[in-house]
């Protein structure tokens, strides 16, 4: 099967099934998870209670960790429900937000990384790079680090880690360690609206749910993302701006129909 | 006066009054909630520290308790606000969401039930068959279960809890223990957008603070959101989806006029 | 230079420098903070646990503090996060959401005042009242204290505090302690829009971020919000409300010109 075919079926079978998708995550975007999983065709659930996260990923047919605002408590119900969800074979999505700009963030994510194993993980360059344990100066949560090397630095890592590595930027990046993907769609204005990372994770996490093929899954979340934005920003006249791209974001991923994501896609394999 | 006229009445005393309406909910569609209650007309405030509960909600005209994600801290804050509340003569609405999908949840449902005793308790027929404690599964937050007995189980545990009971579907039904009203606004598209069924629930709680008659303040806040609902998914053209229903939802919220209510209200009693 | 000249200078140094601006801010109304802050040319961050807010304040040009949804851990968070803010010269914005409805609002800010010295605190009538030591009524976080005095009270405050006050409402008012600015830019519509109110104080602490000369940040902070609440205003037809409004103050921020924002100021300075 060719990457499109694959990607059609991956979109068609999120519809079919509307997986849960259970989310840790950040009060800053989410909303925009949840709206984002529902626009896509599956089911979000929020819960970070330690006394519930376990139980309720039990149901679940993924997880995504997002290191956003974490603290003290929601680190403890993450460890908690990545490693239940992995006992269970259910696939764990993690969004190490922000790592390298505090010690805090970087050690909780290599503590998940070690504890929990997750099955994908998708970050900007500087965040991927501050994992690998290479040299990089973060500002906050968005990348400043050059996308040289993305592509080497994505195989090991999925390699080392036994996992997908995605790699978001002006051309996305992913790797199980074997094959490795490029993408290019999406537009610049996508990085002006907040969240369209953790959204990004969101939709990976959703196909996650949905496909055993979580190299094709992680590909179609990034193409799905990339190819609503395009389409979002196209439609924009001068006197609109990230407002409405934000509203036809959502309009273009509810639109979504598999063999349009088939034929938007600008995926090429190495 | 008819239901219609009784609605009518009801939207104006919102307007008029403008109530103060106390939230303790959840991180993931707060904001929506926060926008309805303006939209529809009156004031919302959210505030969940132990410290400050009692005293916010004795200023205020109602109390909303959503356990969309609730923690071992905000859930002492609920008991708290929610018992100053009644004692105070102050209406208590509780939207026990993704009750069933862990036991945390259903705790926590039955613990405010018991010893706050809610005013209105408004949720989808997988939670209120829960709290009815008929067997039923739950996937995370959307409901799974079948409307047949509805009415029956509405009328039953109204009767049982001294409240108002809303199930909200296809068809919404509320009852007080002795009357039963049937909504037929609404349209499907409502459950591809997060957080309607909390909104519906702020929307309640608007109402319940400028009106005494709760029965009533309940149809309402279930007929605003299926009219503006059903409004808003009618103005979509084919390119148009989520976000663009989303935004309008709040414009025809804000739109709603209390004869308009009462026109577009498809409700039937028995 | 013309306060026009000084606000277009202001604009053009957020857009060129896109400083980090980091909030310790409520869950209502935080990811329109985000995004109004990466509208304007900003990059935000949010991150309040105590084992990380003062590694991440240090690595970025301005602070904002938002009372809105605080509690005991938080409280803790922002203090600290304050106290290394100023230690480094980063200016920190307050915006005292709410006090004055409870104790624990009221001690807070207080603290916060005493502890931290603001560089600016942005409140509406009500909320400035309350920390003059005036006699007020509060209504959850909307002002209803008559505008009366409020140029005397600003400009007290801010000698007494060696800060700058923002009194919000229909004409907003700006002082430093020994000048007194007026903006009569806005429209009574932003008050239907939660987190309004916030979204200035976010875009005060942008401006703050890139430029020195704090009064005419802060003006220009609020000149931005109120003639993009007018254009966003000016567009809607009769069908449209809150939602659409919302969606083009996010457009209207976006296309905000350096000359634009000059052109369309209402200030004048006594």
């Amino acid at each position: 099967m060719s990457i499109e075919e694959k990607l059609e079926a991956a979109l068609s079978a999120v519809k079919a099934k509307s997986p849960l998708v259970h989310h840790l995550t950040n009060y800053v975007t989410v909303n925009d998870c949840a709206n984002i999983v529902l626009a896509i065709g599956a089911s979000p659930v929020m819960a970070d209670d330690i006394a519930e996260v376990e139980e309720m990923v039990s149901i679940a047919s993924a997880l995504v960790l997002n290191i956003g605002t974490l603290n003290a408590r929601t680190i403890e119900s993450m460890l908690a429900a990545g490693k239940r969800a992995k006992s269970l074979g259910i696939p764990v999505i993690l969004d190490p937000v922000g790592v390298g700009a505090t010690i805090l963030r970087t050690k909780t994510a290599e503590q998940i990384i070690k504890e929990v194993q997750p099955t994908v993980i998708r970050g900007n360059m500087s965040e991927i790079k501050v994992l690998a344990g290479l040299d990089v100066t973060t500002k906050g949560v968005d990348s400043t680090a050059s996308a040289e090397n993305a592509e080497e630095i994505a195989k090991k890592l999925a390699s080392d880690w036994n996992c997908v590595i995605a790699i978001t930027g002006k051309t996305d990046i992913v790797s199980d360690g074997r094959q490795v993907y490029r993408i290019d769609n999406g537009h610049p204005i996508l990085s002006d609206v907040t969240g369209t990372g953790c959204m990004s994770t969101s939709l990976i996490g959703s196909y996650c749910g949905a496909n055993q093929d979580y190299l094709t899954a992680t590909v179609a979340g990034l193409v799905s993302m990339g190819l609503a934005g395009e389409l979002a920003q196209k439609s924009l006249t001068p006197q609109e701006g990230v407002g409405t791209f934000r509203m036809r974001l959502f309009d273009n991923i509810y639109n979504l129909a598999p063999e349009s994501l088939a034929k938007g896609s600008k995926v090429s394999c190495e």
